[in-house]
C-alpha cells in the first residue's frame, strides 16, 4: 500500500475525527454589505481554530437583559472559537482600533477541541449594524495572523503574542496599559508556561501584568502558564523571541521533534 | 483498496480513539427485580452519550455524609454520562414524573470526551430500592429520546429541549417553574449558542429563565450557551423549532454540510 | 491488506491524533550532575502521562512575586502533565520523604488529553539546585509505578493509589494526615466513582479524608468522584483492592470488556 493511500486514509480519519484538520467552511466570508451565505444576515464568517464571526442587528431586548451588557449597544458582533483566546483577543484589538466599535465581553471556555487551552466568545458593541459586522470582519483576518505565533504538538502548545500598542480588547482581557507595548506568553502543559515566564523575564527589562494558571485563577482550568507584560516595544519583543527559542526545545522533548506554526510566525 | 477496507480501517481507529462509535455494552439493563450483569447489583444499564446507570441500595453511612444528601434516603440512583447533560436531565424529569423518587443532586462535569460541553452526574433518592432502579431504568430509556434533538460535528453541537411540562429535575437544574412547559437551546462553540438564544426570544413569546455562558456562569466553563424558557406550549415549541432551523445552517458553515441527530428528531 | 498494515496505520493515526500513543521523548532522563538535552540545563526528563520534569535553578525576582510561592525557595522542580494528577501527587510524595525538598504548590487542570480527569502542576521548592532537581528526578521515576492501578478506557477511567505513610505532598493536595497509611479511589464517569467509594467505606474500617465531585468541589469540573481515606495500613489497602475489582467490572460494561493497567499494578 502505498503513501498515497496512507494519506488518503489519514485524511479522512482526520476529518471525521475532528482532529486536526481545520473544518471547510461551506461559504468565504461575506462582504460587508451583503447578507451571509445560507441566507442567514447572521453569519459573517469562520476562519482557524474553528472561528465562528456572527453578527445580531437587534438583539433581542429578553436576551440583551439577560446578556448584561450595556443597553446602548443594539448591534452585536461575535467572535467565537473552539481553539484560542490569545489569538482571537489579539486579533479583536485590531478590530477595535479598526473600526468604530467596542469590546463588550471576552469569556474563555476551556476547550481546544481535546487539547491543554481554551476556546473563547467575545462580544463587539457598536450603534450600529455595519460597525459591528466590519468589527466581526476584521477580527477573522487578523486571526490567520495572531495564530502564526502559535505553535501545537500532540503533547502541548506554546503561544506567543505581540502587538505595538495595546487597546480595549487586551485591556479588558488581560489588563494590558491602553497603548503600551504588550506580550504574552502561554506554555501548555502548564509546566513549560512557568520555565517561559521565567525565561521572558529575564531576557528583557518588562513590567509584569499578569500571571495566570491552571488552579490558582486567571485560566478557566487550562493546563496553561500565561505571563503577561508590557514595557520598551524592543524588550517586549526580545523576551518573546528568547522564550520561543526555549519553548520549542522543551514542548519537542515530548515529541515530534519539528514543532511548526499554525500559520506563520509574525513576531 | 477498495470503500469496504477503508471502513473497516476507520471502525477500528473509531473503535480505539473512543472518539464518534458509542460503546456496546456488555449486557442490556436488567430487568426491574434482577439482579445487573457482572455480579453486582449496582449495575442497571448503559445508555447514549456514554450513559451509565447504577443504584446502590444502602448508601455507607460514612460516604452519606461526605454527599451531602438528604438522610432519610438510604437507596440511591445514579446517571452519569460522559457526553451530555441536557439529554440526561430531561430523561430524569420523566423517571421523577413516573417513579416514587426524587432528583437530589446535579452536577456538571466539562465533558464531552472532548468535545464543546457537558458531562453529568445525576442522583436519584427513593425510601427503597426498586423505587431508585426504576427511576434509573426509565432515564435510560427517555435518553434515546431526548438526544432525539442532539446535533453534534466535528466542530461544535446543537441541543434542544422540550418537556410540556417541567417537574423536580428541571426545576433543580434550571430553576424551571414546576408544571409549565419548558425548553432549551444550547449551541456550541458558544457564538452560536448566542444567536440562537436571539433567534428563540423573536420566534415567540415566551418567558425567559436564564441564560448561561462560558465564563459567567450556569456552565462548568463548557464552550456553549444555554438559553432557558418557558410559557405557553405552542410558543416555546415554536422558539425551538426556529432556533434549531438557525442552528444547522450556522454548525454547518463550520463543515460538514449535513449534520445529522443523535438518534431521532422529537420536538 | 494484512493485520500489519492495520497496525502501521493506527500507529500513524495515534501519533498524530495524540490519543493514546505515549510521546516518545526525544531524550532521556538526564544524569542529576549533567545539563538536560536540548542544551537547556531546565529540562530533566518525561514520564507517563505526558508528564514533563523541569527544573529553574534561579527563579527570576518578577516571576518569584507573580508565583506567590515561599521566599526562601531560590530554585524550584516543575512536575507537569497532561494526563493526571494522582499519579503524580503520590510520586511527589515520595519525593519529598527522599530529597531535601518541599512541595510548595498543586495545581489540577481539567485535561486528560480528551479524557474525564485532570492534569497537574507541582512546584517543588529546594535551598540548592541539585536538591530540586533530585525531587524532580525522583517524581519521574516514581509516576511508572504510581501509574500501575491507574486503568484507562475509551469510555473512563479508574484510579487507586496507595501510600503507607503519607508525607508533604499528599498533605498539600488531600489533606492526607502526615505518617499515616492512606489511600484514594477515583472513577470516571462520575457515576462509577460514585460506587467506588461505597463500596471502599464497606470494604474495610478507614477513617473517611475527602469526597470530590464533578460540580461540588474538589475537581476541576473533572468528570470524576474521588474518595480518600486513611486509617490501618491493611484496611486502606482491603478497601481499595475491594473498589478495584468491582470498578473493572462497571467500567467494563461500557466496553471494551478488557481494561488494562496503564504500567503494572502495585496495590
Amino acid at each position: 500500500m502505498n503513501e498515497a493511500m496512507i494519506e488518503k486514509i489519514m485524511g479522512e480519519v482526520m476529518q471525521k475525527m475532528g482532529g486536526e484538520g481545520e473544518s471547510k467552511p461551506s461559504c468565504k466570508p461575506a462582504a460587508s454589505a451583503v447578507a451571509g451565505c445560507c441566507g442567514l444576515t447572521e453569519y459573517v464568517g469562520t476562519a482557524t481554530g474553528r472561528t465562528i464571526g456572527l453578527v445580531i442587528p437587534n438583539v433581542d431586548p429578553l436576551i440583551h437583559d439577560l446578556m448584561k451588557i450595556d443597553k446602548k449597544y443594539r448591534s452585536i458582533g461575535i467572535i467565537g472559537a473552539r481553539t484560542g483566546a490569545g489569538p482571537q483577543i489579539f486579533a479583536a484589538d485590531e478590530a477595535v482600533k479598526a473600526t468604530n466599535s467596542e469590546v463588550i465581553s471576552i469569556e474563555l471556555a476551556r476547550d481546544t477541541e481535546g487539547g491543554a487551552g481554551h476556546g473563547s466568545l467575545i462580544l463587539f458593541g457598536a450603534a450600529d449594524v455595519p460597525d459591528a459586522r466590519r468589527a466581526v470582519e476584521v477580527s477573522l483576518k487578523e486571526v490567520e495572523r495572531t495564530f502564526g505565533d502559535v505553535y501545537g504538538s500532540p503533547a502541548g502548545h506554546l503561544e506567543f503574542q505581540y502587538t505595538a500598542r495595546a487597546s480595549g480588547a487586551l485591556n479588558k482581557a488581560f489588563g494590558a496599559p491602553i497603548g503600551q507595548s504588550f506580550g504574552i506568553t502561554v506554555g501548555a502543559p502548564a509546566a513549560i508556561g512557568v520555565v517561559l515566564a521565567d525565561v521572558a523575564a529575564k531576557a528583557a527589562t518588562v513590567n509584569a501584568v499578569g500571571y495566570s494558571s491552571p488552579g490558582n485563577g486567571g485560566t478557566s482550568f487550562s493546563n496553561e502558564v500565561i505571563f503577561t507584560f508590557s514595557g520598551d516595544s524592543g524588550a517586549v519583543r526580545q523576551a518573546l523571541i528568547a522564550a520561543r527559542e526555549v519553548g520549542l526545545k522543551l514542548l519537542s522533548t515530548m515529541g515530534p521533534e519539528e514543532i511548526k506554526s499554525t500559520t506563520t510566525p509574525y513576531i
